[in-house]
């Protein structure tokens, strides 16, 4: 049932109209492009995809469309103050098509046995059919999971799929569970990265299975995944670096995504940079910081000229 | 528009049959006990409602029945993690005849300005018209609200009605803003306290005009609060100190809510004393503890016989 | 090696002259008076003892004194930001006589392994013949240890002597380690409860071998924790519940030393209730809280005559 | 009184013999090293020369032997949980002919109050005449300083000397600063960044006056700076990008400091890349990233031959 979870499953923005509204044909837009870039799968409705600031209808309306749109599997951003909330989403969505669902732990959990009782809770809660990914982001949430408890709410919940991998620093994590695989300690878990791919070259190289991220250049991330993956080292690391500059920028918490929506709107995916409340638009003096590195990286890069 | 906040604003917490399902007669049950108990408003779904558990569908039920069962103020929690979801709720309870809304801030929140700004954007996002009470709940949600910061909050936003004041330790608190009222730097603002009325004998001295929290007695809250504006302050303190061995026990973080619950269930006023999850029920330990309590309190005051 | 840790071990504030000069005589009289009231033992240089605010040679200088006057067993905090500190502190006292050290962990930890991993590195840099006290205190240090951690740090560390238990709430964590040592999955472990006794009465029921604080009547406690190991649990109770009001009182974050010291200081034990900054002295309108609380204590019990 | 705060004040790490003692030559070899790269002032006892895990001799010694081999303004990390330790220790380094003093504030801070207060009291511990520098690093410290809080720190201490500022997101934060100055809102206060350098090339841009970090190519650091003020802006970013990959992998928190170490090693600054406890040392995986990101960095800046 569950899905091979490998390459790039980008993490969907969520296009609006200045005045807030979800922009629909900017969600099309947006599909057609990433599907065009060569995704393996989608992610909607994520932290960058503002989910916390969306209604339940307008949640579902936006699975709706994206499904209809993409022939890929779609995991749908679920994460929710309590689990009455997160099961009505989840049942939605799934009857709707998703593939799984993806879940973040509160930012009160503490204790290695409270996090793995959560995503205990959490798995019984929305159906233990339903595939779901652990969201491991300490920088946003707060919630530190070692390799351990990473290894039993793997163990523990059938149901669980795959993890976005964005602790940070995070490369031994990756390496450690790879370890535990290799020695029979552990059951296959697939690995995508995440925290706007910061580190992709060598996380790659330490065993993840790809990207699950939303870098405004989600072709990049597909080839750099696909280099990385047939071994052509110094190539993956080439591009990377080319992009570094630009991946930094857009990596800081609070402006990143509207940097993101910005050169997703030069690139004309989506119509308008806007973010709702209480998100901020980028100051004149961020943007002109973008634009120039957008001109510098288009001198390395082809697909950057916009 | 808004109405006077004073005397005591109950908080319910929300009964569940066993299985986790809304237990509408004992919510009827439930609101029969705080009319006859002398209340002078009621406040549901807050944090100790279980509101964070509860679907979009359900919280405007509960509303509904509680809005047919008691002809007094009742507030409605509307946290969110994001302003849609908090204007959604907000607008059909209001529209169901609720007398106002509760606000608690994300624990993102750090600085000062960034305080002032969610609460301005909460109160555009409900709009201007719905009183909203702000909650200072540090202990659990890690914001720390100076006076002034809350004098700017009532200041800048017209819609602000009354603070539920539970900062710990917050005596000096209630203080300042009553000297700035005082000095006219700064308008009246009601104060209701809450924390499980730990403090409440000496922060109704410090000019509290009452409380606003779901002590299992609130019969008990009435008379202390009544006895103290009467001046007759060592009759408060007695009433008070009679029930503060059980106060305290319920006032601890986690447990507190199902030995609430536990007593209301003795007290014959809900069915039973379930929680939704991740809550847990009292152990076998922890209910005799709250039995010796009981009947060491109901030596002291008759009501408490249970 | 290891005394035996029961019955009331106190914490000792730090007495200050008016201008911040440690008060040698005060520290005479203070410890003079801990004696007279049964005190088995007696911590220094606590959170509460305000040993951050102290120089080493002071830290020094204090434990010196407090040996000389004193036949008891005596724990000196040498909690510290780095294992030099620690150490350096650590072997001073312990060359002077002391019985051994507290230690807080950093509030930085977030992880089981960390935290353990944290009190292992720590009895290794101090010397693993020092007998080590875990303080174990969420609301003041932000770590929160499960009972399974405990058992790893006293399992993996020789020289853990006793628990400082103040988690809270806390009543399940006793029973529970309890369990464990009773079922074989753990060996004995002292625990002695602090959190300015705020739930003595019930902890020494779950288990608890005496209590570890420093509430300003520590008679009290020895006169609580004997009652209640002699199984008088009526007696235990109502003497405990006379001193309640006041225990709330003083278990506040922040003003909570400075009442300690306030009532100290009335008692005659201390000459002054000078805090070394940031710490601040109590308002006018609390001193008077604190006096209406005494005169009203001493109706009850006869020692709170001041 | 104050030196003019410019250019690089690099952050030296604190070279250990494999045993933990101090490595006094390599402190040698390190300060002629980095006088020979044109920096223009050094910060010893920062986080990351492991202050907190030195002994009050151990930090003075450090500093004796610094002053003796430079000639350039020193700058001593003096933070501690408490003022009677932060001011022993300033008194002791003042004397010897430090320059000045940086101080990181207690990560138990939240209100701007509290902030703007704390670094007042330390002014006036420390002595009203000894430059201090604010360490603004909320991701180390969990404390947020809005423009509005520096500007209040900088207004209210006389001795204030820099910012070292390393918030992330930092970029407006500079120009509202700038800006405040500008219009005369604000007295100019020196801003030297931080945070590994990640930011270097914008914040230059934005108004920062240089840098104020250790990363292990400080040679780079003093280069970008002079191109930056120079106004040649292609060629600081030309040069910048080239370090970025190695830039980000030593700005893991964490990690970080085992990378600088083990670079300057490799770079024959220092003989040991030992971290004192509980940090650790690079994995091998993580030594032979290193080593690739050195190989491909030496293709671009000839210095990074190693």
């Amino acid at each position: 049932m569950k899905i091979e979870a490998k390459g790039v499953y980008v993490i969907a923005p969520t296009p609006f109209h200045p005045d807030g509204r979800i922009d629909d044909s900017s969600v099309d837009r947006m599909c057609d492009f990433f599907v065009k870039a060569g995704v393996d799968g989608m992610t909607v409705l994520g932290q960058l995809g503002e989910a916390p600031k969306m209604a339940h209808e307008e949640s579902v309306g936006i699975v709706k469309r994206v499904l209809a749109r993409v022939k890929l599997p779609i995991v749908v951003g679920v994460s929710a103050p309590g689990f009455a909330a997160m099961r009505a989403l989840t049942q939605d969505v799934m009857a709707l098509g998703a593939a799984g669902v993806m879940i973040a732990p509160p930012n009160t959990l503490r204790t290695d046995d409270s996090i793995v009782q959560y995503y205990r809770q959490a798995a019984e809660a929305i159906g233990e059919d339903v595939p779901f990914v652990i969201q491991d982001y300490p920088l946003t949430f707060s919630v530190q999971m070692t390799p351990g408890v990473i290894r039993r709410i793997a163990t523990e919940t059938k149901s669980c799929w795959f993890l976005k991998h964005e602790d940070w620093p995070g490369l031994e994590k990756i390496s450690q569970l790879r370890a535990w695989e290799k020695d029979g300690s552990m059951k296959r878990l697939p690995i995508l990265i995440g925290n706007n791919a910061l580190f992709l070259d060598f996380e790659m190289e330490r065993g993840a299975d790809g990207a699950n991220t939303g870098y405004c250049f989600p072709d990049m991330l597909v080839d750099v995944v696909r280099l990385s993956k047939a071994g052509r080292r110094d190539e993956a690391h080439d591009l990377f670096d080319a992009h570094l500059p630009l991946i930094r920028y857009e990596q800081q918490p609070g402006p990143g995504l509207a940097v993101r929506k910005y050169v997703m709107m030069r690139r004309g995916i989506i119509a308008s940079d806007t973010l709702r409340k209480p998100g901020a638009p980028l100051t004149p003096a961020a943007r002109a910081e973008v634009d120039y590195l957008l001109a510098r990286l288009s001198q390395k890069d082809a697909r950057a000229k916009v």
